[in-house]
Parts: C-alpha cells; structure tokens; sequence
C-alpha cells in the first residue's frame, strides 16, 4: 500500500491534553506569555487602529523602504495572540483573559466593512491603498492569520464570532480574486492564507475556500508576472524592488515548477504548508512531487543542525547551498516554527520519518529556543554560537516570533499524532492524552513518559469495543537499538517498518499496551564537509535535542574545547534551575588559553589539558547567566 | 646604549631605488597604476570642483547619514595621487604625466585663498560650511594629504609650487589653531594632518609645524569635549553622532591616556604614527610609553596574521580582544598600508625587531593584496576567506585605498633604511641601492637578492674612506638558523643582536660584503585560543609571506582540506603565472565531500584522503581564476 492513498487528518488541538515535558511549556504560555502577547500588542498601539470606537487612530507612521511599515500587519500579530489564547483557555480557564479576547474580537466585528473586509491598517491608517501592493503590504497574510485565529478561538471555546467574521471576509475574497472581469489576479507577497483557507475550509467543511487557497498557489509565479503588473498599475517602478529578485517571496516561477528552496524563510515554509495541505485535500501528486523535492534541498543543504533555516538577517532568508555561519546565523524562530508547520503537513499523505524526524528537530531545537523558561522572554534569531552578546528580548520591532512559538507550543499536541481512516500514527512522543476519533467511533491514546529526557514511552489504548486498525509508531532514525512490545511480546521491528513507522496493524482492545523503547544516548553530528563552517567540528545530539556548551557551566573560550571522536563515558544530571533539564557531562581536552604567552600567532599548536564538559540542550540557553555558547565544538581528528 | 637615545632620519624615497621583487611592483606603478589614478579622479569630476576656472562646479550631493559625503575628501584623492606620480617620476621620468600632474597643481594654486585656506570642497561647494564640523568633515585631513604630496612632489621634482602652497595653508592654520581669541581649539576627526605637519618640518626645517602638529595632537580627546561643543555651535545635537562613541576617532580621551586600540582602523594608525613622529622629533617618552602599549594591545589581540587589522565594516575599524573573523574581514587595505607607516616611525628611536617584523608583514600581505599584478585593479577590504565571491575593484566609491598602496609601493625604498648619526639600520631586504648620508659623507649600500623568494641577501658597502659607524641588520623573529658573514667572516649573531637586530659596529671600508642568510621554510602559525575563528586551524608562512590556497590551484572545498601538524617535506616551484612567484606545495589530507551521502548530518565523520596542496602568496590572490581562497586551514589536532 503506498501511503500517498491515505489521507491523514489533522488532530484538534483539544482532542490532545499533554504533560510532562511540554505540560510544563504550555503552563508557562498559559500562566505567562499569553497575556504578555497581549499586553504588548496593546502598549504597542495595536488597538488604536482597531477600534472603531476611536475616531481616530492617530498613527503617522513613516513607509520603510521595503514599501511598508511593520506596523501594516499588527493584525497578524494580535491573531497570533489570540489563537495563542484560544489554546490557553482550552489548557486552563482564565476568564479574564477570555473577556480580553472576545474585546478585542468585538473590535474586528465592528471593523469589518459591509462588503467583510476586515484590516485594521487598510481601515483605519491608509484606507486609500487597500488592495493596491500585494507585493509588500500584507493583507492577505493578516487575514490568514486571522482565520487562524478565528478557526482556534472556535474549537478551543465554542464561540463563532470570529469565525463567522472571517467567513465573510472569505466570501469577500472569493468575489475579489479571480480571473473575472474587476477581479485581481494576484496572490499576497506573504504566504499565509494559503494555509489559513485549508484550516478554514476544514472547520466549515466549505470546499470554497479550499477551491480560492488553489487559486493562489496556482497563481503564484504565473507570467506576466502580477507583482510587476501591480507595480505599474500603482506607479511604482517594478525595477526598485528593493527584494531585487521574486525569489524573495517564492513567487519567481509557478509554484510547481520550483525545486530549489530560496528567498524569506517564513515566506517559502508557509507557503510549502498550504501546498502540502493542498496536495493531501486534492491528492495533488503534481504537487506532492514538487514538494518532495523542496524538502530534500532544504534539509540536505540548507538547514542548521538545529532545524533553523534561513541564515541570513539581510532577506531573513537562504543564502547559498551550504552556507550556514553559526555566530551571525539568522535562523528566525518563526522559521523553524514554520518548518514544523510544513513537515508536518507532508505528514497528510502518510507517516514518513523523513519528515517527521526533521518536524521533531525543529520542534525541540530551533522553534523552543525561541521561548524563555519563564514564558516571558524571546529569541528572534538564533545562532549557534554567540560570544554571550545575544539575549532574550522582552519584545521586538517586529514582534511576529513571540506569538508564534506560543502558539506551536500550546497546540504541541495536534503535531503528536495523525488520524486516518483505519490507521493512527504517532509522530512525536511525550506525555499526552489523545482522544481521536477513528472512522466513527473514539480511541483513546495514554502516552507515559518522560520524553525527551527519557527513552522509555508506554501507550495504553482505550476503545469501546475491540477494532481492527494500523497504529503507526515513529521510530526516529537516531534511535539505534529502539525496541517495541506489544502487550508484553517483542515485535520485531524489521518485520513492521514503513517508511519509518513501525506499522502494527491487528485487532486492538481496550487496555492494549505498547512499550517503546528508544535509546537515548549522546551522539555526534558532523556536518557535510561542504560546510565550510562546521568543518573540523562536532555537535551533540541526545535523543531530538541538539546539545550544547555554556559559558556558566564551563568557562569562557568555549572553541577551545575538544571533543574525542570516540566519545568517552558520559554521565547525565539533573538540573534544579533549568526546570530538571537533563545536561550531559563528559570527559574532554581544552586548549590552554593561559599559559599561550603574549603572541598572538606562534608556530606551536597550544597545549592541552584535560577537562570536563558540561553539555545542555540548546533550546534552553541564555535562561541562566548570559555568557558565551557554542554548539559546534572542536572535534579531535586523527589521520588515516 | 639605549635605543631611545637616538633619533633615525627617515630616508627620502629617491635615495633609494630598488629592482628585484619591488622593482616589478613600481614598474607597475609607474606603466598603469600612476595614470589610472589620475584618470579615475578626473571621471569622477574632481577636477569639477578644484579647477577655479569652470564658474560653477554643478555638483548637488546628498549629505549621508554620518554628516558628509566621501566626495567631501576628493582632494585626498587628487594628493595621494599626485604623491604617487610623484614617486613614479623619479623611478621612470614621463612627461605626459608630470605635466597633467603640474596642471592639477596649478588648479590648487589658483584655487587658493588669499588667507591661505585651501579645500575644493569647502571653497566651490559648500563654502559656507569652512571649519563649521571638523568631526565630520575631514578638512584637515585633506590638507594633510596635500602637504604629503607638495614635498614628495618637491623631493623627486624639485618643483616647489605645491610645498609653497601648503607652506602657505599651514601658515594659516598656525594662526586659525589655538586657544587665542578667534582661533579654533580643536583637531580634525580624520586623522592625518598630524604626521603631515611633521613631513613638512623637516623638508622645511620649520619647527613651527611641529608645534602644530603637537598642539592636535595635546589637545585631542580633553574636555570639555571639542567635538560636543562644536556641534552645539553648529546646532547639530552631539546625541545624534552616527557613530555613537568618539573611540570612532580615537578621541574619547587624551591620546597620551590611550591603551587600547579602538575605533576606525586607519584613523587609529594615522593618529599613532603622528604621535611617533613627535616622539622622536621631540624624544617624548611619555608618547613613546602610550603608543608602545598600543602597539602590544593591537599586535597581540587585534591583527590579523596578514597584517591587516579591523575586523568590521560597522565602524571600519575595531570590534572586541581576538575577534578575527575570516570570510567577513574588513581589514582595510589603507590600514595595513598605515599600520606600515606606523611600525616605520616606531623606527625613529632605534631600529626593534618588535616593530620591523610587523612593517614587513603587514607591508608584503595585508597591505600589498591590496594591488593586483597588472596595477590595474584593487581590494578594498581584505577576508582571509572567500567563497569565490570577492574580487579585485576596478575603482571604489571611496577610492582611498588604490593610492594609498600605490604611494606605499612607489616609496617603498624608503622603509628600507634608517640612517641616525653614526648608524645604519637595515629594517628590509631586497633588491636595492641606497644612497645614503652618514654624518656628512655618503654611504652606497647595494642589496642584491632575490628576497622574499630566497632568504640570501648580499649587501655591498661603497665609501669614500673608512669610516666607524654601526650597521644594523635585522634579523627576523621567524628566521630560525639565520646566518650572517661580514667580508667572508662569520659573525656570532649571539654576541651582537640589540632588540632584534644584528649591530656590527666597526670600520667599514669601501667594499665590503655583508652576507646574511635568513633561511625560508614554510612554517605554520597558530593562533591563540582565544581567536575562535581559528580554532584548529593552521596559516602557513614562508618567510614573511602569508601563503593560502586558491581554488585555481585546489579546487573548491577548501576547508576539505586538512593540515598535518608535522609538517611533511614541501616543494616549492617557480609560477610562470604569477611572475615568478614561488608557490609551495605539500602532501595533506583531504575529507571526502564526493561521497558524504544525502544527508547534511551524520555520526561519522567525513572519510580522507592523500591530496597535494598548492599554496601561494596571499598578497597574490585572484591575480588568475575567481574562485575560493582560505588562508586558516584545518588543521591536523591530535590527543594529548
């Protein structure tokens, strides 16, 4: 049976309840960064533009040379916010922050015009340009965010009125897009709603929005180009782009036809996730295909060991292949949030760990980097090693990686598991309780564990009565040695595996218990000598969890650690301030930085001493002392 | 004896003519870069504004954000020009040349005011704005480069229209500088005018200069903070300084107060070799004392194995201790070229090796990269690493650096020698005859060598009669097994080295025959620990010479590519390509990139294989193909 035959279904976020590993973020969002998201939106102005109930927004504020202002898509960042709250409230009641919400969505119900557009900016600051720069002002991108909002803020509370607010702005978009006569033949220069129409579409069960979510991916990089035909319209010269290329917003050549991962980070993963999404709901395999090939040119090429993507602050984007400086890396949280957003949507067509694996290392490293333990501080750009100048911000200019993180991490659940017709999957482990429903009738899954510290994970399955259905359990390729019972008897995993999965298919009762054991020990990552700057260098990894050195476990000048290639006995600990993290610690060599004498350059390599590493998974640093890290370590080379 | 005691004359750059390795540079000076120059400032309407006799210069240029426009400084442009014609003329006479020289002289003269102020910009464009902003504005740093020009133009010419003029503006000045009534008691915030003022002293015998060069210097960096004030004056609020912090101008504090190098690299050196020059002129240990730390504070945490400094393109200039990035290098080309002219004045109170390595070095790598074999085309900024990416320019939009090379190969002959009462000191070798003063009587010395591509050098002394004086040959750090002979007799190194150099104090007799042996292996050089970005690397040098690997020679993948640490017998060979030039090639290892597999990551390291690599001289970079460069290559490490 090929998997491409199957249709995955996305889990709602409350059909998932976790604990343990991600139970602790998601309290963190819940008691903390969900109400900062909004306090900030707010000390940022973000109401004056919305409610009507002023008269005027009072906001002057100057056009950047990109032809916008961050300030055009505030929209999205309160959508985020408020999805972020949705999920919250599904976790844990807090009707006052329910009162803000449902405000600030009364608000948009008394923003939106009579024909349903709905934008703050496009209302309310410059009216007159609605609708006159796709390219770079970011309505469509708002509106997406918005339906987001709005499908979240629906399931999580029950409450309809965002969702009917955007099912009119929809409609509306529905009549606006088109190739008919007074319809604009254009699509957004921000991926975003591509994905949002699927969501949408899914929720309302309106194949509509499905049909205008194709428009726009089909549209996109069509000639003549509508960003340059845009531009004349709207007497801007198309020459002064200041992107200089459409491959800035993956709109250089019809979507299809692209195999090579290029442009704004954010941009390219949003717009694969609405491509996946179209591909699972059409059975697209021209897309499919399209999308398969994307996929390997990011992740063999382009992607930080950490699951950040996009090395370059100056199109918050990909550069060449294999370029991945680690101190001035960009590798925005968004990003990395985005790509598990699209890894996990290559999962509609059924489990695969080639994208799952990849959906897990973006999850634990590059996207919760983004988020302090406390839930109230943010990374923006994360590089892999930093002198101990980068730090967590309490906001940002462009505040759009807080709310997304917030919102990945409340709804870490949905990414956990996938429901077919007679089949479900586990992608990701970690104390959870899922309640899926399985052609008709309710399973219950009870996942025990204390994943990813610990390998170890039991599965209790609960149903009615007993079925026949294929339970699909990742099994990471990291994971040499992974063993896997079934009510007691070994299965042999080589006998089941598909595509990754062990792929246990029988008649399943109440009660069934499942036990996966999935080694976790320290292990090294080089990257492909191609990469000039991790040559001669190592990274750690245990489990999903890139590890990596800190200046107040071990001293500065990190770079002159080495690490053995055949790495010694490791001993785990405990760590009371980093939330009962586990770090490693092993045996190393470190360069004398002392004794080196008053030269700079001389013709001795420095001596060695003996010396001890304490190693910490990467997505918690900076939560203690600021000061150096590195995850990219010297590694000992020996000669044929 | 101490060193302090005495003073060296710097030689005058027609005293010496070289021939050999230099004699090829100047020859392409003098057929190609001398003119280009000149051509280059005409098309960019510099003569626009000099030449007086158009009635409008019609130049409308916006003020960039730091408070002027690089056209502000044209006529540095126009004087290092001239300065290097200069220089051309006395090697190879051209009349064509020295006539279009003499018209721009004549243009200067014409264009000077009654009072004696001289500046095309603030006379033709801006003549409102005279003196009003000399942090920004580099006025005085526009005469300075004039005053170089007018006495090298007098010295290889003997016309003295130029010097006159500038004797003129420097009479100005002395009245226009101070802390009278109406006099401005501040100081340019481009260094420059300092060591200026020194050069036109001693041409002039005029001890009136000095002092002004000593008043700049005494009064930068006191407070109340002339810079601060000045603004206010000016109505510009000094909070607004785009380059935040007056360390940018080395201006944060007296200068005698100074102990860490910071701020813009070239305004750094500019600033130390003024200071040097008043330390000898005046034996001012107290400035003597500030700039020796300094020199051990850049030289020991700051520069770059090529003798190129500032790492940043920020501030072009200084960042923190052992930050030394490669592939982003500013390092500057007019930096190392006045890191040049600041070891060289470090000279003036006795010959050391602790400054005369370093001259040499940053001389034949970070400042000489800087011209291309043809003398047609520059670097601006100086990687130690390229991906292939970063060429030689055929002009720049801040054209300091093409003359700033040319005048320092063109006059190169200069740094050679230093000559004191009853001394000759011999800071560099290679081909050349210098025709010196001693005391009174003359002192022939005639280099014949090969150097730098062979260590043996020759030097034959021709005198009238025998004569007692002291000759100093310096023996560099790195010249492991140097030997030396005088008139066939071996001396003891041992029993006569004073601060690194071989001092032969004896009769000398016409004839004589120095014979000095400094042998050339390709030794390797590693950094302290502390440099991250070399962390297990290894630069090769061969003699002065930084060696690296180009892609012409190597193919791509250069950091593939794996040093051992005991370096394996090498071979050197002639390129026919690169005039003669020696390259060295070596048996190393190299990671196999061929077949590393899909994946990016992986837990074994990459496999190796025997490979012969070709180095060649940095300096001689992208002189062939484009392509990759890198000079820090792995580096075999091995356990303790």
């Amino acid at each position: 049976m090929s998997n491409k035959d199957r249709q995955f279904r996305p889990v709602a976020v409350p059909d998932v309840r976790v604990g343990g590993f991600w139970g602790k973020w998601q309290d963190a969002v819940c008691d903390a960064t969900a109400e900062i998201l909004l306090d900030r939106c707010v000390e940022a102005g973000m109401l004056q533009a919305l409610d009507v109930r002023r008269a005027n927004p009072g906001i002057v504020i100057p056009i950047q040379p990109w032809g916008g202002t961050t300030q055009m898509f505030w929209d999205s960042d309160l959508a985020k916010s408020i999805e972020t709250i949705a999920y919250s409230l599904y976790r844990k009641p807090n009707p006052q922050l329910e009162a803000r919400a449902d405000d600030i969505i009364d608000m948009y119900e008394r923003l939106q015009d009579k024909d349903g557009y709905v934008n703050s900016w496009f209302q309310r600051v410059q009216p007159d340009r609605r609708w006159t720069n796709l390219r770079d002002h970011h309505e469509l991108y708002c509106a997406g965010h918005l339906i987001e909002a709005a499908v979240a803020y629906f399931q999580a509370t029950g409450k309809r009125k965002l969702l009917d607010v955007m099912c009119r702005f929809a409609d509306y978009m529905i009549g606006k897009f088109g190739h008919g006569e007074g319809q604009i033949a254009g699509y957004c220069g921000h991926q975003e709603i591509e994905l949002a129409l699927v969501k949408l579409a899914r929720v309302t069960g309106e194949k509509k929005y499905l049909e205008l979510s194709k428009f726009f991916i089909d549209e996109r990089g069509q000639e003549p180009h509508f960003f340059t035909e845009e531009a004349i319209r709207d007497g801007r010269s198309p020459k002064d782009y200041i992107q200089k290329t459409y491959e800035y917003s993956q709109s250089h050549e019809p979507v299809r036809r692209q195999k090579k991962v290029v442009g704004h980070a954010v941009r390219a993963m949003y717009m694969y996730s609405g491509m996946a999404d179209l591909a699972t709901e059409y059975r697209d395999d021209t897309l499919t295909t399209a999308l398969e090939t994307l996929w390997d040119d990011l992740t063999t090429k382009q992607m930080y060991v950490t699951g950040g993507i996009g090395p370059s602050a100056k199109n918050e984007g990909f550069t060449d292949y294999y370029d991945l400086p680690n101190d001035t890396a960009y590798a925005e949280t968004c990003a990395s949030v985005a790509l598990v957003f699209w890894a996990s949507r290559m999962l509609g067509r059924g489990p695969n760990r080639r994208f799952a694996d990849i959906m897990e290392q973006a999850l634990y490293n590059g996207a919760l980097t983004g988020l302090s333990l406390t839930g109230k501080t943010f990374f923006y750009d994360n590089p892999l090693e930093s002198t101990g100048k980068h730090h967590r911000w309490k906001w940002h200019n462009c505040p759009c990686c807080p709310p997304n993180i917030a919102r990945l991490v409340a709804s870490v659940g949905a990414y956990m598991y996938g429901v077919a017709a007679d089949e479900i999957a586990v992608h990701l482990y970690g104390e959870s309780t899922a309640r899926l429903e399985l052609g008709g009738s309710n399973v219950t899954l009870r996942q025990v564990t204390n994943y990813p510290w610990d390998g170890k994970v039991s599965i209790r399955l609960e149903l009615k009565e007993p079925r026949q259905f294929a339970l699909s359990l990742r099994i990471p390729e990291w994971a040499e040695g992974a063993s896997l019972s079934v009510n007691g008897g070994r299965i042999d995993l080589g006998a089941v595996m598909l595509d990754g999965y062990a792929r246990i298919e029988r008649e399943w009762t109440d009660g069934a218990e499942v036990s996966l054991d999935l080694p976790l020990t320290l292990r090294p990552q080089y990257a492909n000598p191609k990469v000039r700057q991790d040559a001669g260098r190592v990274a750690l990894m245990r489990g999903p969890l890139v590890y990596c050195a800190e200046e107040v476990d071990n001293g500065g000048d990190l770079s002159a650690i080495v690490v053995p290639e055949h790495l010694p006995e490791t001993k785990t600990s405990i760590m009371r301030d980093l939330e009962d993290a586990v770090a490693v610690e092993l045996p190393v060599e470190r360069e004398d930085t002392q004794n080196w004498g008053e030269a700079l350059y001389r013709s001795k390599p420095a001596a060695r001493h003996e010396a001890k590493l304490r190693l910490v998974p990467y997505h918690l640093w900076d939560n203690r002392a600021p000061g150096e890290m590195l995850v990219w370590l010297q590694a000992e080379k020996r000669g044929a």
